[in-house]
């Protein structure tokens, strides 16, 4: 809650609790809950600093959301894929080719490789390159490398979001065979409650302009807590930006985007999270870093479509560096099963703090890239352990030690002797409690 | 243009073309447009002040745009009225009422002299007020208003924005004659064109939510686009809040509102502005002062159904108070014409300071609400002389003596002396160049 006294108020957490008897109970309450919070609150005098972080639903209200129809079970299953995360194309060059060709590219990156093509966001239906020319050449061009790959493959059709033609396109669609849709919701979550209300097609839904009123500080709205709306209306792909050189996204917001797509929501499915922004081949591990698992899409424009050798190589680069991700990260963790049923290694709990810098150290230069993890390294003295290498370096040691590192303790823990005696610690009491 | 050399830049204004060929020519191109210019540009480094002030369009793609069906003339054509500013109850209380107690005060307010009734934006389809009730009784408590009065009313049903209902509260609002709708199109304004695309009712568009990316300098969009965007899009009727006690509005930015909605824009017809928030019986002739005519909404809601008398007594102050409004006005520029026809004042050109400050003093003490009007006031000394009341003041001198004051020079024209210096020089040099 606001402080109530002592000065004038920077700023506070406030919970409001707003009655859902006040607000329609059936279709998507989502939009009757943002304009009861959001929707004056903006402009009223004092409000200066006024950022809604989160909102959450009584159970009631919960059940009569629809959630995705896929989600990430529905569309792994479409795909016939669980074992790797799921490579997608956003088409590139993004505008300006005519359907044959576009098609023709469509084709080359799902046979080389990828599991889904989408238009970019840029484009929906301008005349050189219209949708109902694309619609069927492009799901065409996905049948086709099915038969040749022996694979499934989605080709997905934006339809951007002038919702007085979705109707139209959606006829196109359908008649076409197209794998999915994506749409931009922008402010209004239920636009994909209405698709999903006319389509069994899985949805992407694209974050376009949310960063508007998201990227500022203290004002607007949390950007994981519209993807969680746009989860709760029935996205089971959302996407966002990653942090990379063109992106300002922070370290912080890219892993609660992350989490805010799988995070166990009631009966809601999990939708699929897709950064997108940059990402190369290097990268493929980087969500496995902070999630712990595949359940996330690998969304490569420029690395699969923009490569010198072709689009054969980049689309192949990306999918091998995913299947390795796959196999070293499955062996990895079954053999640490394997490991502990027979009770080989050293317990943690009575390691000393020279044997947990020898556990560590491997995973830390590989996690940070640098060739040498012992007691001289910090943050301030290594450029290289940024604060999203920082995310990733204690996702892996939580897993490693089956131990849980609160968003506080992770800000102190900025050097290689700090981190070491604060899980040196941690297993200590581990231990204590679990034998108590 | 930016500037492009020397030290930090701390703003700049820069125009960007966008090719409409890369974007839909038929439905609502606005929406491409958008994602074009702002759907990434937010989140992109180094772009941390970005703030778009206005779109304009090709005249091929303005012609794709639909445009209000009705506008300022059809809204009018409807009601029968021609002669003042239209009067709107936004419904009070907003929620809580069961659908009879709702109707019959909406009766109420038609009957007293409201031309327009409307849900309140809080209003959507909540169980104990659903629309299938709702709709019904407030349509047949118009039509009895409309007996008894022998004027023509609309009671307008808000149908929110959960696009997923939309086609099942059409249903219902045409079975039960509503006679227009109200929903809120945050950043899909082609949501109107939707809305247009499905009935033939006049269409209010409010701003709820809008503030949340307009309200802070040198980050999101102005507000006055937004609404240019909605005029084209397909509203009859805009909302927006109007500066007062509670809302955080500046006078600036009211007035391009204002404006936003009936400025020419080729072929496509102005839109009626409803500004909202506080209004009271003496403020009827505020937009008057700014726009020089009668084409907005007077949109009163305590003032309405709150006050002390009772419904009856509130919406007939409010009537009474535009009528004599438009009486008053209209005799004055009557008069004013009559007796320019006959040459009697003497020519503005040739007054003299004093005769000036005789001849805007009435004017000014009317507008200011001050006792007198000398060369001793100034806005400094004289609180009553605002922004707002600033602009107002501006607007009446510049139709009296039909010059043009530029935004530039307004600011400068801070206290009586100057202001009537500069109109003594401005008529001066009007004549020279028109006698030349």
């Amino acid at each position: 809650m606001l402080p109530s006294a002592g000065g004038d108020i920077e700023y506070g957490y406030a919970e409001v609790d707003f009655p859902w008897a006040s607000m329609s109970n059936t279709g998507n309450a989502l939009e009757d809950a943002l304009t009861f919070v959001m929707g004056e609150s903006s402009h009223v005098k004092g409000m200066l600093k006024l950022r809604m972080v989160d909102l959450n639903f009584p159970e009631d209200m919960m059940r009569s959301l629809p959630g995705p129809r896929h989600g990430v079970p529905g569309v792994r299953k479409r795909l016939g894929v669980y074992h790797r995360p799921l490579l997608m194309g956003p088409m590139r060059p993004e505008v300006g080719l005519a359907p044959a060709e576009y098609a023709r590219i469509t084709y080359e990156a799902l046979v080389a490789g990828a599991d889904i093509v989408k238009d970019d966001e840029l484009l929906v239906d301008p005349p050189y390159c219209p949708i109902k020319e694309r619609a069927p050449l492009c799901a065409k061009a996905a049948r086709e490398a099915e038969q040749k790959t022996g694979e499934r493959k989605m080709w997905v059709l934006h339809l951007g979001c002038d919702v007085s033609r979705f109707d139209e396109f959606f006829k196109i669609g359908e008649s076409a065979g197209v794998d999915g849709y994506m749409i931009q919701p922008r402010l209004t979550p239920s636009l994909l409650t209405f698709v999903r209300g006319r389509t069994e097609l899985p949805i992407i839904a694209h974050y376009s302009m949310l960063t508007l009123f998201t990227r500022y500080s203290h004002v607007g709205i949390e950007l994981p807590l519209m993807l969680k709306m746009f989860r709760l209306s029935g996205a089971d792909i959302v996407t966002f930006p990653r942090p990379n050189s063109r992106f300002d996204v922070t370290t912080e917001e890219f892993v609660a985007n992350l989490k805010a797509s799988g995070d166990p929501l009631g009966s809601i499915l999990p939708a699929f999270p897709f950064p997108t922004g940059g990402n190369r081949a290097e990268d493929a591990g980087q969500c496995y870093s902070v999630l712990g698992n595949f359940d996330y899409g690998f969304v490569a424009g420029s690395a699969m479509f923009e490569e010198k050798g072709g689009i054969g190589v980049g689309a192949k680069n990306l999918r091998d560096a995913l299947e390795k991700l796959a196999a070293t990260e499955q062996v990895k963790t079954r053999s640490t099963d394997h490991a502990n049923d027979n009770g080989s290694p050293k317990p943690s709990a009575s390691m000393t703090v020279e044997e947990l810098y020898a556990t560590v150290a491997p995973l830390a230069e590989l996690v940070l890239q640098i060739p040498k993890f012992d007691h001289t390294v910090s943050m301030v003295s290594t450029p290289e352990w940024d604060s999203l290498r920082h995310i990733q370096l204690l996702g892996s040691i939580e897993r490693k030690f089956d131990i849980k590192i609160s968003a506080d303790d992770s800000f102190r823990l900025c050097s290689a002797d700090k981190l070491i005696h604060y899980v040196h610690a941690r297993l200590q009491e581990k231990a204590r409690t679990t034998y108590a």
